[in-house]
């Protein structure tokens, strides 16, 4: 059996910012995730929000984070990963296809995923134009037209990024008012070629081998009506990926966010959480760094000092 | 009188990120420090745990968060001392020795201080070997020896952090018993690699262009000895600077630390904390960065209200 003092699944912001501070602690650490290691902040086209860096690709940022954990002597594991996590015992056991790990603390920092429209036409034609990440898949859409569905912030950098590529950029949104930071809308606002549906509900994604067309429903008017698109890009939010915790016994919320207390505990003795996966106010990098970083400690705590904390 | 969406008072890593984070969700954002722009970290002579920056120093990073913030369009006003908070009515009142400003809301970052040792030495090696947090410098002394001076529970959970990174950890202290937890004094003499150097009394520090030795008094024997040790470690307490708002009713733990909840919000409404000196366990900058972004977020939906926060 391979042992661990600290076991890490996922390596985002918040598993990479723990790795950096559990290693630097004198932890024998191992990072084990599913994808490469960076995380969702490799889809941002630009991340101009992470104090430190006026503007930086997240794909970049990715890479140095990840650089920075292996530099000091994290191990990663990527593309591996978690079948079955056994929490427990005083003891952990975390299981992959390939190992059997052991573990006296984990921190969960799994992150979470995009949801979907769950609207006809989605499922048959992703990957055939409907897609979730604009910096993925825009460049394809260079020329052409595009349809945001969303009203957050996601919504609004992924169609400032799209606004750049394609002919033109409408955005569907099924209520009156954006939810996203001023400062986007108002720069959305400013693009000549895209076009801000409100009160709009996207109903069917159309075309024979790849997406063609839209349908959606003018909810004011209560009226259908089809616009030609190349496009279909999902930006309607997140979901946790918390099931393998919840499996193991852990405790989250009503949306399925790992419930967390300000020293990132858990409700199980030696078990951590961190990132976007935790029922924390703010998914933002800069939050899930100085999330990893607290559970680190406190994972370090738990570990070498736990009589001092109460 | 000058009215402000927000005003943040702290322009160290905590106040700069909420800086950010305000003016990009369209709030007008003035920053007030009694110091220059950057807070504590600029002190630092190497920073190698902020996640990104593989090895920066502290008054690089400190820069690059002042010029991130400037250029997306913070007002801040360093060398300006608040003098006065009027933080009751639903408009906040802040008083520095040049003007008034009201404000919507008031983000208290304004960190704590290191008590000093006061001893020959120690300001001419600050940052070259005298240093004031274990955890964020103890790393750069691997397998070096370094002295911890002092005797309470900081002195001795930094030593203990240490013992597991440095070759051998001498702890001087000037009575002749520690007044930290049994527990903790207990593990430390079970550590094979530190010495309790009681009734001890720190005299100088030396060095040429880093530390290099320290001189001691040994009390009971009243003489005077030399060690040679890599590093100092200065824990004789760290104290919040949370004067000014203790005196506008915002409420402190026991050792005078505003008290803040997951939202990052204090006892008074419309009044966020962030940073070093809230009660947040860790004291680190990326935990300051993500503490400054979650109270500026609160603080946006604290004014505008959107409608997908309850």
């Amino acid at each position: 059996m391979d042992k661990w003092d600290v076991i890490i699944v996922g390596a985002g912001s918040a598993g990479l910012a723990a790795g950096i501070y559990t290693v630097r602690s004198g932890l024998k650490t191992l990072v084990l995730d599913e994808k490469l290691a960076g995380g969702e902040i490799a889809d941002a086209p630009i991340i101009v929000n992470y104090p430190g860096f006026v503007e930086v690709s997240g794909r970049d940022l990715a890479e140095k984070m990840a650089n920075h954990a292996r530099k000091l002597g994290v191990n990663i594991h990527d593309l591996e990963a978690v079948t079955k996590l056994d929490l427990s015992s005083e003891t952990k056991k975390v299981t992959t296809p390939v190992a059997e790990y052991e573990a006296k603390t984990v921190i969960l920092a799994t992150g979470s995923h995009y949801k979907e429209a769950c609207v006809k036409g989605e499922k048959e034609f992703r990957g055939r134009g409907v897609s979730y990440c604009g910096v993925c898949d825009g460049p394809f859409f260079k020329g052409k037209k595009v349809l945001v569905m969303g009203g957050g912030n996601s919504a609004c950098i992924t169609s400032l990024y799209l606004s750049g590529i394609a002919s033109q950029v409408l955005v569907s949104h099924r209520r009156n008012a954006f939810r996203a930071e001023e400062s986007l809308v108002k720069d959305l606002k400013s693009k000549p070629n895209v076009n801000l549906l409100l009160d709009t509900e996207l109903q069917e994604i159309k075309g024979d081998k790849k997406v063609q067309a839209v349908s959606l429903i003018d909810k004011a008017a209560g009226k259908l009506f089809e616009v030609s698109v190349d496009a279909v890009f999902v930006q309607i939010g997140e979901a946790p990926n918390s099931q393998l915790a919840v499996n193991s016994g852990v405790h989250v919320d009503e949306r399925g966010y790992i419930k967390i207390d300000m020293h990132q505990r858990t409700n199980l003795q030696g078990v951590f959480s961190a990132g976007d996966v935790t029922n924390h106010p703010v998914k933002q990098v800069g939050t899930a760094v100085g999330q990893g970083i607290t559970a680190a400690l406190e994972a370090y705590a738990f570990i070498r000092q736990p009589y001092y904390r109460k």
